[in-house]
């Protein structure tokens, strides 16, 4: 089977290059999902898709894909692909590392002269890290598995919702719809992607090989108290929402220390208004979201949730989404396994912590995911970082898996 | 001696006009500190002061004084005012009131042919409600009691400090200085107010006459954790800057419960950074605001949360201010007591739970207050009202204590 060299210096190049849009002076990356810079990313990519010879188009929900051509579009395409988007003062490869490394498979492949036996999409999808609290958007929407109205509802406190966004760059809405695909198109999607955890680190392995990814569900809580003068109000007669939803910041890490150990539990947002210093807090909201491989262990947390608000006044809970956890497809566990024995580096087979937008495809695509070493586990933090080292062997396993899995494809 | 009626309906006409500038469809105002709805409050104030036969000055702090002359500057002058900005989500009466009132007794003067013997100053205080996080700032800028440095920090979390804000509106910072006053100008300063509480309602009564302010201490509590990635840090490795801070959330009632009844203590304004559903809290910043007429009670509090701080790492509690209670002129409110039973509404002696523009200068120049009722008590809340008969009543004593006051000075 041919072998194809990626390029590590371009891509390590393309990766601090990307980063200094919304990059902070800390290091970080602040590019949320539709904001200014985000777009400006988009611009970016297209561009360099544009120069690797990639046919560019964006879709109804503003994913970018480029498709690399093989003269068969009628085969069953594979896609190799994550996002641009970032938390706010994240880091600078959380998701767009595994885009970059997408397009560099794409160059060296062309360069090379070899051909695919079938089309190859480079895909950046759009709003993974959930900017207006609805996660892995574009990805979702890919397989039409947003939820009717949910991009109206989906904002953060104070923002617009993801359909202002939307319109705000030109987008139709009534274009989202047209973004929906048949996954049958698809033969295989791979994302690679930061591990941002410390297994890899901890035991100096250079690839982890995904074998699931975490379920994750998300609640928006409400809390409804009376807003009254800080002064004249005697302590006896408030209605205070923030004292009120106090004791669940405490609880629910509590609860979820209870369950299986590898579940985590976060309230990550949180607003009290009207927000004044002499005003008693009329509302708190607040974002719960639960994580575990276990369906069970976030349904016992929260169905205490649930039962605490039940017992008193004034407690709202919304259902944002609950995504269960999701295997990925055995073959290409297989394949990619066999491509990092092939690159002669070290893999382990490893469930991920986190949620991808590789989640949304896998129940409807044979997907696959590999990861790679980041310094201390730290993302979601401008701290974030990887090696170029690790950044290379990580594209040069996903290019050496797509050859592998094309190979198969043919063969089978 | 003299008896002048105000003119009630014009008096509650401009209250709804104001009411108008920062209105919201639910009938409460946001008209922030120098936002530019109550830039556009103050130039309707200067209009209906110049219309009043005022004249009127804006002094280095966007205080703005309009001055009835009397032909005898050298005099000692009398001043009546409050505030015209409002808490975000705030009532229509709150400050407004004191401000329009005072106007509303100039005008009815001046169309009276009465002659005071010295001059009368209407005095719009800028930045009562701490939209900076630093209250009664145009009071105590007019006293030279800022503390050096206090408007270059005092500012919202996500919003621009006080000082930004005077420059966007074409003010020179370096003129704040100048809006300091010589006490000694002024034989008298009154504050006509809504309660803010339930007493005068339920009791019955027209007025209030305010014996003494409360006292405010307000602090900025920052607790640092360490930002992480939501799904992949377990909960055993997390710095979580919520969770460490959310049990000072329900400790500080605890704590305030523990001292004199009448104190109250409240937590009005949470952070929490960077803000996303998927990040591990690094950041937890929140407003501790504590007020009693003891100092000691609010020392005390003050001092258990020092000591809880102490005891962990990451806690950092930066003192806004500390302001003791201050009692009001003996003289002053012999004189509103006097006039509230020569208008033959019935009058009570009370403390004031809420912190007044009237604090700041009561250390300096004999300062009283007026209080009349207000719907439930309900203030800082767009529920806030009071009735047209309460406005005028309370008016009407503003001026009927004016002229005694200014004939007891002539007398004396």
């Amino acid at each position: 089977m041919q072998r194809i060299t990626i390029n590590g210096e371009r891509l390590w190049a393309d990766l601090l290059e990307l980063g200094r849009i919304g990059g902070l002076p800390n290091g970080g990356v602040t590019r949320p999902a539709l904001s200014a810079v985000d777009q400006q990313a988009r611009l970016w990519l297209i561009d360099k898709m544009t120069e690797a010879g990639l046919e560019v188009r964006v879709d109804g929900i503003m994913n970018v894909i480029g498709t690399l051509q093989s003269g068969h579009p009628e085969r069953k395409k594979i896609a190799l692909g994550s996002h641009l988007d970032t938390v706010p003062e994240g880091g600078r490869f959380d998701g767009a590392y595994g885009v970059i490394a997408a397009l560099e498979c794409a160059r060296s492949l062309r360069e090379s002269g070899f051909s695919l036996p079938c089309d190859l999409e480079v895909i950046s999808f759009c709003d993974e890290e959930a900017a207006h609290n609805a996660g892995t958007v574009g990805s979702r929407a890919m397989m039409g598995q947003l939820k009717g109205g949910e991009l109206c509802k989906a904002k953060n406190e104070g923002a617009e919702p993801f359909i202002q966004h939307l319109l705000k760059l030109g987008q139709d809405p009534e274009q989202i719809a047209s973004a929906r695909r048949d996954p049958a198109e698809l033969a295989a999607f791979l994302e690679l992607h930061i591990e941002q955890g410390r297994r890899l680190e901890s035991e100096q392995l250079h690839i982890g090989v995904v074998t699931a990814i975490v379920g994750v569900y998300r609640y928006i809580v409400t809390v409804s108290g009376e807003a009254a003068h800080a002064g004249t109000t005697p302590m006896a007669l408030r209605k205070d929402a923030l004292v009120e939803a106090a004791p669940v910041f405490t609880l629910l890490p509590q609860w979820v220390a209870e369950q299986n150990p590898e579940m985590v539990g976060t309230i990550g947002q949180v607003t009290v208004a009207p927000g004044a210093s002499n005003v008693v807090p009329a509302q708190c909201r607040f974002l719960v979201e639960l994580r575990s491989q276990q369906p069970e262990d976030m349904q016992r947390v929260r169905d205490r949730l649930l039962a605490y608000a039940a017992e008193r006044q004034g407690w709202n809970i919304e259902t944002i989404y609950e995504k269960d956890s999701v295997r990925l497809a055995p073959e290409l566990i297989e394949q990619i396994a066999a491509a990092a024995d092939q690159e002669q580096l070290s893999a382990t087979l490893m469930p991920s912590g986190a949620g991808h937008d590789a989640q949304s495809l896998a129940p409807f695509v044979p997907t696959g995911m590999i990861f790679i070493p980041c310094r201390n586990g730290v993302s979601h933090n401008p701290a974030e970082e990887i090696t170029p080292a690790a950044a290379t062997e990580g594209c040069q396993v996903l290019l050496t898996s797509l050859l592998r899995i094309a190979a198969a494809q043919t063969e089978g």
